[in-house]
């Protein structure tokens, strides 16, 4: 299999840690975004929503959007389970990827930031107050899920896809600069992951298209 | 069970088709957003990220977010099943729900609208022309999907999750004045979709709380 991907994409680095946790070996393809690579025709083919990741099989089928490609994995892929079995956990599970996947994560990545600034006019102080809010907002309503429940990760003993999800946008909400005093069980489940060794290989800075 | 929901808001709207399709029976609780109903104390005990809708199960026992409902309502009662069972159209029917859930409806809705009215200073002209842009954008992307596959509906041949999620996408489009023109196909898998009472019957209009 195929990974398209960016190395600072969160979306991709979603899936680069589901591959890591199942220890799953794919290609990585480096789309570079920051050159507009996935605009251009040739990936456009590939995924004509022109956004990374896509994942594609060995058959040439292809699948986008990450939590898509993290569900399908985890349907094919039994090893590492990355629901729970439970349907009401799973639920729960779901809602809390929710809550980064459309609430947050969405609202502020690089097309958002581009509308704003070039068609709306704002200033770079604008758009990372914009990021800054959004994040801030997502991320506080995760925290209060995972202190509602006493488990070592967000709702479940083992990393879970709310993991896949959660990790990335705390990286970006570093770069935005969001106040992370605020969100102390957070903080507390990355540090648990960034000591797992899938996670620490799904890092942007880890990625073969990574700056030096 | 409970439904805890607003007549026009699109994650409700996609909820109520869903139970209709499956025939499964619940109280209705309508909560106003217009009032702010959602931000006040009451409903911040029942869903602390103060979003509709939330599902309350006979046990006391909550789901919050739309796909997360949806996904569990069609893991527990199996009759009329909304995902397909093969995994690559399962992922198909996923990634297709992203495109909507994820990539449009949360970008163009009330809290987005009102932070760039309220904090941004931007006139109703300029959050409508965000609106229609991004809503335009998610459907042609939709439109793109629906095109490469010959079914009834979007990517099946009976209403799966994706037309739970569409249908209200098209009516936030006409609100916002979408050109429809540019999205034949998913025209005609919406009217489809509207002649099925489970569909009529979840319609905003139809709603208890709906104004006169």
């Amino acid at each position: 299999m195929k990974l398209y991907g960016y190395w600072r994409s969160s979306a991709s680095y979603r899936v680069r840690i589901a591959l890591n946790l199942k220890e799953i070996e794919v290609e990585h393809v480096p789309v570079n975004l920051k050159l507009g690579e996935h605009k251009d025709g040739a990936y456009a083919g590939i995924n004509p929503q022109r956004l990374v990741p896509t994942l594609e099989l060995d058959d040439d089928h292809r699948i986008t959007q990450s939590e898509a490609i993290i569900a399908y994995l985890d349907e094919v892929y039994r090893r590492v389970p990355l629901y729970p079995s439970d349907p009401l956990t799973r639920a729960q599970v779901r809602a809390a990827v929710s809550v980064i996947g459309a609430d947050t994560a969405p609202i502020q990545n690089l097309r958002i930031l581009s509308y704003l600034r070039d068609t709306f006019g704002h200033s770079d102080t604008e758009t990372h107050e914009w990021a800054r809010h959004w994040i801030a907002t997502g991320l506080a309503n995760l925290e209060d899920i995972a202190q509602s429940k006493e488990a070592a990760f967000t709702l479940t003993e083992e990393p879970s896809v709310v993991e896949c999800f959660l990790v990335p946008q705390m990286y970006n909400a570093r770069r935005f600069n969001v106040d992370m005093a605020a969100l102390p069980r957070l903080c507390e489940i990355e540090s648990r992951c960034q000591a797992i060794p899938a996670f620490e290989a799904a890092r942007p800075e880890n990625q073969s298209d990574a700056p030096d």
